[in-house]
């Protein structure tokens, strides 16, 4: 009977916070670690990468559920899909506003509707007819940084270009904080989820790969990924799907998880993205080329956190 | 120096109409050849395509701009994307109700934007901004197709669930007529765009497979692919990104067109999809597991029709 293990991680990109912070995300990686573990003892990886993905949502230090960032509007909009091995389905929505926990209400979509991926303001209709609890709006941290973002934009410093590279670049500076969970239960089922808050500044509308079944997240009864970076090169490669192929009956999971993210890396450059990866016997591995991509693993009661 | 080739569809599944619209369809594909060629002439594979696929939403015979099909509100709601190999980028839109023309909003978002993927009322604001025309409505076909669909379910005809899988079964009655196009250019440049109204009585929001890199749509410089179909499956297949891995040096592109083909009946089964694939030397092949694909080819000022 396989062990039932489960990997979790914050995001990568650069992470140059105060110490304080980064203690708070460690710890809220432990906890989400936790959580899925003690889930995983009766439940399924599905439940398991929900309630872990719920757990780093809630905590209001990532950019996801209620930490999340804002678009170019000031406006929270997020992302997030899940797949199951055991039914081969996945459920995903995106451009949603309304659902404190968007990884729920993408659960929702796979066990409730024929569908994979809804979006705008049907899909936040669903999460409010559903009874979802509701998002509480943009975090005064990040009102403030938006607040900043609007005046340097005034004052010349961004290129005023609708939403040029330029942004993007400079935008680069900020820490991403996706959310991502990767689980294998006692019956070695895996699963996947991914959430996020997307880019700052993104325009309103932009959906990156956490929605997106092989970019943001994957998952087959071999392995299952959730990645974490820039969504429009991660769309563009399909990330997860490559992962989750690599590392499927590969004898060194570490060994092939780094040859898909050197690979990755040659196309895009480094400060791009990076993913965790879970096999059926319950490796796993973070790869990022970012500065930093915090991540933890949990399996029999041991608990470990890395990537930073 | 590469011989310009084209190829576009319209759509995988039960082609039963009458005679009458069959040749409209047919006449349809032939337009959206010859453009496509004349456009090849002198200009890249990204212009044919998004040229082709626009005479096929504007004809108001399949399932795409406006002939576009309605959701269960009974609006028009569409999905398109677009990719170039020579940028290696992507460009698509869901869940949008203003463009007469989303495959020319798709490629916007790739050209004017850093993201692949814009949605909702936001890309329908880009759309009003930019100046694209502006969508009709549905077409009075597609209207009395939903009054009629609305009187079977109010007499109870179909299951009341949210959105059941049997009335996907239900549904699977009617053609989905989803567009697309690949080509590649002089410079033996590739490219592929798809469009769609989405499947008819879809709950509003939901976005399939047209709009999503490697699914619905693909294209490197080895070969270049068209998707059509059940979204969901096609999402969680990748079916263009399969598609034009396998074609890609094969010596057979059939062949081996075919061997993905079957590989998706496999999991899937029949009556689900269906694909065009054309590679780097311009030979093109359309797969499909339904009743009919009617798909056109055209290269060196010769065109055939097939797939009827």
């Amino acid at each position: 009977m396989p062990t039932p293990a489960i990997a979790v991680h914050g995001g990568a990109g650069r992470w140059e916070r105060d110490p304080e912070t980064l203690g708070r995300v460690q710890q809220v990686l432990r906890e989400a670690v936790e959580t899925g573990l003690r889930v995983l003892n009766s439940g399924s990886a599905l439940d398991a990468v929900v309630e872990a993905v719920k757990v780093m949502e809630d905590s209001g230090v990532l950019n996801a559920g209620v930490g999340s960032t804002v678009d170019l509007s000031g406006s929270v909009s997020m992302d997030a899909g899940v797949m199951y091995s055991r039914t081969g389905r996945a459920g995903a929505v995106a451009y949603v506003k309304y659902p404190r926990n968007p990884v729920v209400l993408a659960r929702y979509v796979m066990e409730l509707t024929d569908h994979v991926l809804l979006v705008g303001d049907a899909a936040d209709l669903l999460a409010s007819r559903l009874g979802l609890e509701r998002h509480p709006g943009p975090l005064e941290r990040v009102r403030r940084m938006y607040g900043e973002a609007v005046q340097r934009i005034a004052r010349g410093e961004v290129p005023q270009r609708f939403y040029s590279r330029s942004i993007s670049l400079w935008l680069s500076k900020f820490p991403t904080g996706t959310v991502g969970a990767v689980a294998v239960d006692r019956e070695g089922e895996l699963a996947a989820a991914t959430s996020t808050g997307g880019v700052f500044l993104k325009m309103p509308g932009r959906v990156g790969d956490s929605p997106i079944v092989g970019a943001g997240f994957y998952a087959n009864r071999c392995a299952a990924a959730s990645a974490t970076g820039i969504g429009e090169f991660i769309i563009l490669y399909h990330l997860s799907l490559r992962a989750v192929e690599a590392v499927c009956n590969a004898l060194d999971v570490a060994e092939a998880a780094e040859r898909v993210m050197a690979d990755f890396t040659s196309r895009f450059g480094r400060d791009t993205a990076g993913f965790i990866v879970i096999d059926r016997l319950g490796r796993a591995y973070g790869a990022y080329n970012t500065q930093a991509m915090p991540w933890a693993y949990g399996a029999g009661g041991r608990i470990e956190l890395r990537g930073l």
